[in-house]
């Protein structure tokens, strides 16, 4: 079976090269009457914008269309497919390419797995096909904000440097989306030192989901952590993924790590939450915390080694339109693959209640 | 869709409960032609008994008995089904648990998401489980040796105890299945301690599988690195998991992350192996490099706060037969969960190769 | 991806082989809560087992035991696993037929498939795995029957012979579940003949759906009379199915096909029902109509022209355990199937309520 | 789960509303290396397109756009989406039927499941929804084609008349695709008569596939003739289905029905075909035959008795622009369903050859 599909009930399929007519996604399976428009997806999509200076110079509008599967303002249950165009397509910058693998890229992987490849810009496994994610996000937003439920993700580390505080309201204020409001500034020098370097750098996400009522998740295989960290490794960038204590938990005893119950007026909950909102794979009504490590982008200006198709050794130079650190934009995209497998499970626990 | 099967080609599927008649397994997708019997299986369930002192007291035989699917020793391409019969029940020592939702396990969860649940011995959410995953895993093995891919997992820390040093055929000398020597002598010394103390005690486990074939993996979400931590994840006691350099990759520069291509007699290889073996989502051909990390389990003989099905402030000793640390008998089972996901992207790849 | 498996949220996978150790069924995705023993699967076993003196002699006791998923008389929502041992295997039966293709059976093509077959009895393609359809379908009708849905299938043909009156009260009165019992009586002696010929013989069956709710089926490719299609077409004898006016509509004019609607106390209905119960591959409420056509039985005793595997002539006399009439025995097959289809429609159409 | 995507492998799916922006198909799980552009879309759609004079006077022209998935004019491996924009929507034509229930079509039923319905020319219900199943079967044929697998439809009856001879030559030279010269003239003469009555009429096809190798199905639900008459019964106007003697097989005695086995320079083959080309759910490397039952257009202009929204009685005539008679037209979507699960199963049965 193939892989450009993910969730079962609230199904989203993309499609789409960086540097092809478009990138598009299609969701079968979201529920009906929602209230929908292009200004929802307008929204999000400036969310996973370069932010600052750290970014790319490709400017694309982003201008997504919605063609099928709203009528009147609702959703009506078919399936809703969505294009965006591109506009800002220089193939020609990539000629040189053809024949070269980019360390870190997935030239040489392509080519081996398909035994033909666009290698203009990454062609399919270039960032850009997160655009199609955002969109498929924003709409599972809206269905999970009927039940209140919401998500929010902010940068906790950039290369070496750590948020050590947290302040929510800070996090609108920086375009890192960090709640440590010294950190951040820290964080953007830093950035800043990279980018004359002409380097690139990583960081970290943490995850924070609110309201997600107890009972979502499909164990033994589709547990909730379990899809979650699958829709969040999918994205280029990540290498690792954790819950609550996450690592920090193989260093703990039993007796630190198990959060206890507790109640209050009649509502169970637990006394802290090194689960991570997750017991067995399924919610248990606490915050859902999730940390992700961001590797630094692959394009870098310094000079590199590498070889060409038939394994001559050449070196390379990476001139084109390339970010620095990608993390702010990432946080977009890994809050709309939450918002997918969120909306995917609410939907599967219906059936669980059939009378 | 519920969430009982993973695979979308060699597709496994478990079922059975911690004291219920049985635990199987069905294996759907299977090549035909392969040699398999049940010395196959029981070499590889015997891995996930427990190792040394720091296990369960339940002492299951697990005799596994194909009961389809194989015919004169060999499988015919029809579905192949496990059966292991549970002996060693005591429901009744879990009697007293019935309205107690105990922290760390999944009682309170499976209880708010179906409404009703076997409270014995963690009813499906068990690592009991597991018996299932293992005869599958073994039987993936069995699919991968013919391309001779290896998979092999070992202990890299316990508590706040790392190993330092790696010698593979140590591995195989202590039971905790530590690469060091020195540092698998300070964990079973400190494992020794958590016992005494009535408590549980988690560590991190490093897997690699030798001999992947680039091209493996199917983007854009069923990236093979996703698929294996979503199949690592899917283990109850598992909170984290990274690839390559991992949660180090975030603090590092794009020039150091990335893996320089080189070739040699026409082979092309990387000189290091930050990604972990995979780029883009696809084997490269280099060594997969998974780390994980595992919980403390969650039942401890400390008395630990908690609240009955009703909300009423509780306290529980659980006096049952639980393992202090189960690091060495989860490397079994994601060495499992990692051969069910290589089998199954083995075997997907065929389908990329059309004439 | 394999083919062991149907229902997308009321998955059902069988296994096993004719005489191998058992067959089973596995059910992922029943609701929680629903009352379910072993009497309520004996019960329709029943139904399966040869009627009167048109079956075969293997006479074996289908004595169902289910392993999981079900506590305390109640299902858990976990998957239910449901095994019948084989009693009356006789393998050596058909060692003569190792290396012989018999006309009209699945010999031949397994082998090309697979490479490999299981030839006692059939193996996997023998009528005998209906047993765990027929488990399925019997936790299907429970589900069903809590939304008061019938299913209700009936003798409408034997070889040329065909119903021409239909008395409900008579289905239950004659083996062959015929509503005309003047038919009923032909066919009967129909089959007398045909069985002291050593040949065998055919028929048609009709379904009907009572209650089921309008809006079931998920367009475009899940339409619920396309489930149903590929559901029944499943079975090893069906050659053919069509619904309502089915092809008769063929021969009409739209004037006539369509089903006027009207109303009466609020409540909307058709005035006739050539759809069959279904308009758009969506319930409308209507009882739902299905024609079923039945080949006559592959094992016969005549002798029949054939040849052995490596292409030689030879020729071939059945002497085993056959039917010469499976009628009667395949309605509760395909009231098992649509049992299975309706209720994953039921489940999945819950999807589509989201506030 | 939700219905618009169909195949396992060779994953199609469509979507898009009579009237709305556009119609589209994503394929997912196309081989790489495939020669493809639009024009060979082009071909396929024009059979689709109204044919002689019996024909909707909507002309839509009906330009598919590939938007991805294609390179250099390759396949990639990568999701292929591909658009037509809707040209010729009159979207005001349905505005009195926004509340009325057309007999015949799937108002009501959609109504009933999703609360909302997009009521212009039916909207994901109307035929046009197949341009995007010509388009995927386009693709497919083209797959199938490097294995020489070929596809025939043609008209087998229109109203009572039926055809009683079959010269292949014939079926291009007459607008109904009838291999019978002396039938096509009266089934013309039969439609004009039906369109002066403003009525409309079904018909029969039968379609045939050569050169399929054996071996292809998965038993024991994902059968081949099983999942043909899913794909196939998933057309609107499709109401019956079978396969080689089909109906009449129940009429048959088995030594009547069988086919018998032959050789021939090393090759097996059946001396008859009544099976239809699949023995057991699996091609046996005969011709696959299929008949196939299409019903009357419901759109007529004759009055027709029917009730509103809230249940009062109506009457309508439909006046807009209409098909009397689509059996020509279906041909090639059945074809095409035809087509993308001859390619699903090709795919799938590349993974039973594991080394």
């Amino acid at each position: 079976m193939p892989g450009n599909a993910i969730g079962q009930v609230f199904r989203v399929s993309t499609w789409g090269e960086s540097h092809g007519m478009a990138l598009g996604v299609l969701i079968d399976g979201c529920p009906p009457g929602i209230t929908l428009n292009e200004e929802d997806l307008v929204q999000e999509l400036k969310k996973r914008k370069p932010q600052g200076k750290s970014g790319t110079k490709r400017k694309e509008p982003d201008i997504p269309s919605i063609m099928s599967g709203v009528f009147e303002g609702k959703t009506t249950g078919t399936p809703i497919s969505v294009i965006v165009l591109n506009k800002k397509m220089n193939p020609d910058d990539y000629t040189h390419l053809r024949d070269v693998y980019r360390p870190g890229h997935a030239d040489y992987t392509y080519e081996k797995k398909y035994g033909i490849r666009d290698h203009r810009g990454g062609g399919r496994s270039s960032g850009r096909e997160t655009v199609a994610r955002v969109i498929a996000g924003a709409i599972a937003k809206k269905v999970l904000s009927l039940h209140n439920i919401r998500i929010l993700g902010h940068t906790t580390g950039i290369g070496h440097i750590t948020a050590e505080t947290f302040n929510k309201d800070e996090i609108g204020n920086n375009p890192l989306r960090c709640a440590d409001k010294k950190a951040a500034k820290h964080m953007l020098d830093h950035i800043q030192t990279i980018k004359e370097e002409k380097d690139s750098v990583g960081g970290t996400i943490t995850l924070v989901v609110k309201n997600t009522p107890p009972g979502l998740g499909e164990p033994v295989f589709n547990k909730l952590d379990a899809d979650l960290a699958h829709a969040v490794m999918s994205i280029g960038s990540v290498k690792g993924v954790s819950f609550g204590a996450g690592f920090k938990a193989s260093t703990m005893k039993g007796s630190q790590n198990n959060d206890s119950f507790d109640s209050k007026n009649g509502h169970i909950y637990t006394t802290s939450n090194n689960a991570g909102g997750v017991l067995g794979g399924i919610s248990n009504g606490e915050d859902i915390i999730m940390h992700v490590a961001i590797k630094p982008p692959a394009s870098i200006g310094k000079e590199q080694k590498t070889v060409t198709r038939s394994g001559n050794p050449t070196t390379l130079t990476i001139e084109g339109r390339h970010d620095v650190c990608i993390v702010p934009r990432v946080i977009s995209v890994i809050e709309s693959m939450a918002a997918i497998v969120l909306t995917d499970h609410l939907l599967r626990q219906k059936i669980n209640h059939l009378v």
